[in-house]
């Protein structure tokens, strides 16, 4: 019965999300979550939601949610789209912009989503290898009809140098979608860049700096005429009305967000000092987590020995790139503590 | 600029959803919501969630959810796949099992989203055109590798012959999605047919029978290896965590729903009484809404008059087969006798 299937679906593997342990024991540094609460304007939404606006169709363009967005950023709501988490956007623009028979380009590391997507919709690939220390120069030529360039990257943590990323605009041909999940962690953004470029546009997510991977909400930012085709493609309804209602509340309220990514920056600061002096390679992050390599035991051992402590990170052994290296979610302090105190222990014991 | 856009998606129209005018006068009886309030259970489930637990991902293969359906309708949870919108489970089902160069059928007229969704993946439609009387015949040759097959048929109401899909899941050589959206309003419904055989779905909504079309739900019954592969291409959290918190308590309240869907039962055989009392013609709805025919007044006159007396319904002009017909959904009473009233005054005045 495979032929019930499409033969490009049935060949593909899945996307593989980090593990998901329940359990009050567990520390769960592995899907670069926040640890801090979202704003408490979003409890307040909550305990007001009339439950007869459930029965009703939620607005198709969230038009409130829109403003909110674009009065942060300083642009209309024609140059903002909402997406049911910016893996929508992703996959949406995949659609939008690229013909059957083109290609979409990424970087190599970078987020292992965007294979799956060119998987899915069945287009080739190019990907743009990073150097051994994971940076990255302008292509002289890519033939592809959109790039995805995640800055700052995953799982690397590091930014690109501005000019470059300004350079690689002028010189593509394709939509340039900036990935910036991790931006309100990093000291500059693409936005402007987005807001003055036709095919330049910039995603971002709710999910790590605003404490609200739960509801799914990302958006992207850029020309009209970009944003109207991924209104055109989208499903009708794709954000629901409680996840509208409560990202707006969130995007309102920057004080608590910059004050959460404050505290995850200072205890990032503190990680990285403390791993470096335990032998580690750590890398200048500019996101939510740590990309470091162990230089007195594997990764592989290591990721094992704190998985076995209840302590989970993020490792990507299938590839020669990365096998070496370990990605470290930033948590609450007292959940770093306890990682150090654990990578300490294991390092004594092997 | 254009060339950055593909080409389809430049040359296509959107999905124009349904009206949705805001206010309190507003009678909105133009996109087949429920008027009555969701089980008492999710009240309670959103004032109990804890906003630390929107800070991470959610369960991406939504476990729990499935357990609750699948033990609704007696079967395991990898026979069900559940999509943000029943929206959600269509489009995955046309990128799932229609090759590129293959076809997507449908019935004529049916739910306008289908040729939307045929054009975002710039695939062929071929469309079953209903009779005069808005019935159906067994195709004898399809060539298409997925047919959605809407029964009750939206917008006009009717069932298609039990035996006429059976017979038509035999000879038929693709998959088979009967979608359920109004099931829960009919006399009987497709999901054994779903479960004993590998290349029928069957996909519901909670939009309409549980009164929440605010969080996006919907999800459909089938085949283990159908399922997986929608599994596959779906956005990695496609479904929200609050929406999955919700929909479970509202799927294991089975009573609230049933009460809703008898109220709005008895409201709609009431109301199809007095329009065919008022010279309308009438079709035998098994949804919650009635497709009717006004012959003493052309619809379009008629759904213009309503509109100025804030009274919403769905007007298809854009088709010689339904230009002359209205769909009405099934509000409270005292919103059917405000428009019942409007209707005579409208007549008496034409």
């Amino acid at each position: 019965m495979s032929k019930l299937i499409r033969r490009s679906v049935e060949e593909m593997a899945g996307y593989v999300p980090g593990e998901q342990p329940r359990g009050d024991e567990v520390i769960k540094l592995n899907t670069n979550e926040n640890p801090y609460l979202p704003s408490p304007e979003v409890l307040d939404i909550l305990r007001e939601i009339d439950v007869a606006d459930l029965g009703r169709y939620p607005d198709p363009v969230c038009l409130e949610l829109r403003k909110a967005i674009a009065a942060l950023h300083g642009c209309s709501v024609e140059h903002v789209f909402v997406g049911n988490g910016s893996d929508e956007v992703l996959a949406l623009a995949l659609r939008a912009f690229v013909e059957r028979d083109a290609r979409v380009g990424f970087l190599e590391p970078s987020y292992s989503l965007y294979p799956v997507l060119a998987d899915i919709e069945d287009v080739r690939q190019e990907r743009v290898r990073l150097n051994d220390r994971f940076g990255w120069e302008v292509p002289k030529k890519l033939e592809s009809a959109l790039f995805f360039l995640t800055n700052p990257n995953a799982p690397t943590s590091v930014v690109v140098d501005r000019e470059q990323i300004e350079r690689f605009a002028d010189q593509f041909e394709g939509v340039l979608l900036v990935d910036e999940a991790y931006a309100d962690f990093a000291e500059w953004h693409c936005l402007e860049l987005a807001l003055n470029r036709k095919n330049v546009l910039v995603s971002r997510s709710l999910s790590k700096s605003y404490s609200l991977a739960g509801i799914r909400c990302g958006y992207c930012v850029g020309d009209g005429a970009l944003i109207e085709a991924l209104y055109k493609i989208k499903d009708s309804y794709n954000v629901n009305y409680i996840t509208q209602e409560v990202a707006r509340v969130a995007v309102l309220d920057q004080a608590t967000m910059q004050a959460n990514v404050e505290a995850v920056k200072e205890t990032r600061r503190l990680v990285a000092d403390k791993l470096f002096g335990l032998g580690f390679e750590v890398f200048d992050s500019q996101t939510n987590f740590l990309w470091v390599k162990p230089l007195e035991i594997s990764a592989v051992r290591l990721f094992e020995a704190l998985k076995l402590r209840d302590i989970y990170v993020r490792y990507f052994g299938e590839s020669e790139q990365t096998k070496d290296y370990l990605r470290v979610s930033i948590g609450t302090a007292p959940q770093m503590f306890s990682f150090l105190d654990a990578v300490e222990a294991i390092l004594q014991e092997s």
